[in-house]
């Protein structure tokens, strides 16, 4: 039986308010300095020898991504900010019920700038995190000359790969109180999900989930103001020899609307600039339906995506063992 | 003493979406179809003898600008949209514990696409509506063959002049539930407020109250997309010879950071072209405080803006007589 | 042995301005209206039975674009606009001289608009006009709500695929008098010229020749404002359904510094949106050398084009027989 | 009697190619930097003790603006590139013609990077310059990285004051060659030039004469590629505290259809940052007629400029004494 997408009626126990940031382990600080901070002009609130932390020129908080230097590129976490403290003890009650374990983070392990969080492995696999805290950063939405390259404002959104939309669609909404806003779903007569675009603050998404093999992220989503900063982006990539970085784009999606341009970093994790998006905050908002075969879902302007861009994705750790964790492929049969 | 503006920590007893459309009455319909639709590019989502129902590009409901025939210009009404008609039986109840007057609307009087709707004076003198439910309207988003103008997407925000802001903030923080993102006080040990900027979606606002001769609403806030689109919209109106439309502008405001277009429509009342705005969901989000004589806070890059942007507003209509609601002079000493 | 690229010091005999039009032979005139006029913008002068004229909102003049009804889709002619009516004597010497045929067009044979011209096939076998003076028409340029769709404002140059490049630009620099911006060559001891972008306006070029199959138009290049015209047009040629008819792009070009959106017309025809142009005047301007295998020529941002790009192109017809000229392979092997 | 606007048939002795470059004094050369170089974005080619020399990113020349120290600020000269060294020689025939002096500038006095130039105060009290050869510098064209603040790409034109527009027009284009291409004249039977703008290079203008107190120079235009780049330029001018400086603006000219910023640099000097041009190479060109009383001339969206803009403007200075050129009141009366 396929989950009831239309917005949640019953009140949650706790207030999931957006995707916040995620954590990137990379193979080399130096080269990812290079690529989001003095191309993608995101800015350096902190760094240490190992980590470095990420704001766009929107944010008034400490960070929306971290690179975290590894051997291996993944990703370490996912992380969404909460209403207040007390809804994460409801988050650890849930994980309680499902009988999934969690941790809060101890003092010393915890990410710069952070207050109180618990991490868990979720249903789907993913390392997530919770939190309602962090340290306030300058702000510097009005110092319009520090605003360079992509003039990244914020983290929109994460895109998640998972071998069955169906269910994990069901673990965002019936569980964390996320609401659909767009949706794919296959042809005939017992239609399957095929992606699930789901948000908690009135936006497209805060995540979208799409089948394929997984748990993997597909990419983050980077908030640009315009189609302009994309289009710049592009021409200051090209200018410093990313040619291979940009991996489709710029472009619209039909679903969700996104004007987009996917880059991979310099290790191979996806990013998406994107902007165009719309207020989803009014009640009774019936979720958009795609057809599995409309040529303009995946690109409104009709040109086909590379062969990569629907192979590759980031794989994810463990919360507690820091091991990749293993994927599953999808129930549904894969096709561009 | 003055009202804390923070954000509000206890739960309300009525959720309040957002400011959802406002109810202009207009001397003559077909100068206000050809200003909001032929120029401005607002889609006529219908027509009686008497009014007309626009929305935007980006609204799947029925409108968010009404334009009614009337022998004055005014406001009739300014209409806020709620989460479920419970919320509707909530704020009734609120009205009478103030002991103000309401009504609920009846069906031969209602607005065409409106489902249950109650209406009142508030404390601050203005006509306001609030319901739940509206009917759907074609999505034409991704029609974009059919933007033209300004390219509207939506309605964002109403700006309303009080006599005393602090007390008119209080009711809508304390009472209605608003959280305020921004706001102007005077200087000395007892700072006034001169202007406070509030939300219910997380935006910059929903509503901006400034101190002046009130009530009466300053402007409407229409959205549109970005920059381009309002550069386009003063080549157009130029074209089609709206000069003496356009009063100030465009410009950047330091408070908000709104890029901004005025515009006069027929009958004088005030619309901004509105684009810049960001996200305020992040709980612990501290109000950005300017003083008074900072001269960016206007104008971001400097430039005076005329006295009809000081001195002029639009009247407001009692909802049950149907008369100008009679103004006052305002607290705190008016200057530019 | 190579031509000499750089610009022609000897005065030239005539005095060539700049490409000034194309006639496409179209096999339905409604279903081009729907392109060129209703979604691309441009600008219908006039109309008749078998034939659209059409300009940009830039153009002062009777065309930029001819439309003639024939059972089968061609180029008729392309047409260069000379200084004065004593420049056309001087071409038709040349003709003389080179013992190639030329016609003046007989009144009764004319195009709308146009004053004194002539016509001939050239040594590259296109179908060449030249001429002098042509009708004003009303300059849009500041009726701003009449910039519709892609708001093309004029054409700025063609692109040719001939056989031998080289000898094919000897013919526009040596005999023409244009002046050479940028080329390709390909490598080793003995280059030989891939392209050429020439110009006579001092800007990238009026005329480009590409190696191929030809002699063959490769496309019309139009001029837009921006980068947002373009986006613009992707969008909503994407909402009237001509996913089809956009073939590459939006892009960067390395050559020319274009920022591009290819299109094809009903008929494949193919149409270039084209912006980023830059000032070419100065004397001493050295030919921009591109390398054949630099990956950033032809796409800046690095996407690759489809392949259609680099085979279709329309054919020509001899401006005395009317029928298809005969193309050549190219002297250089081909390769994307 | 008045000048006759349209093209000049005869073939000029000598070919002005374009306005090439300014020179002005300035009191602080390290304030100067400031705000063309780290603010605005222009490229610093090369500095000595007392000058810098600038260039815009489409610039692959040495400089488009030279900044002297000086002890008052002033024009120094005002420089046009002619085709070839032949061409000089015609000039100095035309001084010797017409009886005024000029100078050969000797190797140890020129500046940086040009070739032999020819010095003169024209019959307009303006101290000119002329050249052919300049060093070639590199091209940052397609370094997008490198394309900072307003992302200025080269000079345009030149904006002169002076007292009678009739005979100085009659200077610039029928000794000089200029055409006319837009033009203000005064109402009544016997109407007198206002304002002229006249060009070289095929665009609307390389020198813009207006009547007021002069010889004084009201400002230089400094090309920009769109719109945005003027919005992002003001937003960074007031994020560095350049509120004064933003004067007028943006807006657009109905004349000229330019979409401008105007500056005033930090000795006073005017910039107007500048886009929205137009081809004007054709034949035929009929200049376009403003009459002095339309409102959208000056503002084509209607805002009044402030009267600074109309009061102000630099001095300009002798070539031969460097003392201050005397100005003279206009014939015609003042007003906005």
């Amino acid at each position: 039986m396929r989950i009831h997408l239309t917005e949640s009626k019953k009140t949650h126990e706790f207030d999931i308010v957006r995707t916040s940031h995620v954590e990137y382990l990379v193979s080399d600080l130096e080269k990812s300095r290079k690529f989001y901070v003095e191309t993608l002009g995101m800015i350096e609130t902190e760094n240490t020898k190992n980590r470095i932390y990420l704001r766009g020129v929107e944010d008034r908080f400490h960070h929306c991504l971290i690179l975290t230097r590894a051997s291996k590129p993944a990703v370490a976490h996912i992380s969404f900010r909460v209403r207040s403290d007390l809804d994460l003890d409801d988050i650890a009650k849930l994980f309680e019920k499902i009988e999934l374990p969690y941790t809060w983070i101890e003092p010393e392990a915890k990410e710069s700038g952070l207050g109180r969080a618990i991490r868990a492995q979720d249903p789907l696999g993913f390392p997530v995190e919770f939190f309602a805290d962090i340290e306030e950063s300058e702000w510097l939405w009005q110092n319009f000359d520090r605003h360079t390259g992509a003039k990244v404002m914020r983290i929109d959104h994460v895109n998640m790969l998972v071998p069955d939309v169906d269910s994990a669609s069901e673990w965002y909404v019936s569980r964390l109180g996320f609401t659909c806003t767009e949706y794919t779903e296959t042809a005939g007569p017992n239609p399957r999900l095929w992606a699930t675009w789901l948000r908690r603050k009135p936006t497209v998404h805060d995540v979208a989930l799409m089948s394929g093999v997984g748990p993997r992220l597909h990419h983050t989503g980077l908030l640009v103001g315009d189609r302009h900063n994309i289009m710049d982006a592009a021409d200051i990539l090209a200018s410093r020899g990313y040619l291979k970085s940009m991996e489709r784009g710029p472009g619209r999606h039909g679903i969700s609307n996104a004007f987009f341009l996917y880059l991979r970093d310099p290790d191979g994790h996806r990013i998406e600039l994107y902007t165009g998006d719309y207020l989803s905050a009014d009640p009774g908002w019936k979720p958009i339906r795609w057809k599995l075969n409309d040529p303009q879902r995946q690109t409104f302007w009709g040109a086909p995506a590379p062969d990569s861009w629907f192979n590759d994705a980031s794989e994810v750790r463990s919360v507690f063992s820091g091991e990749k964790v293993k994927t599953s492929n999808p129930l549904l049969t894969q096709k561009k």
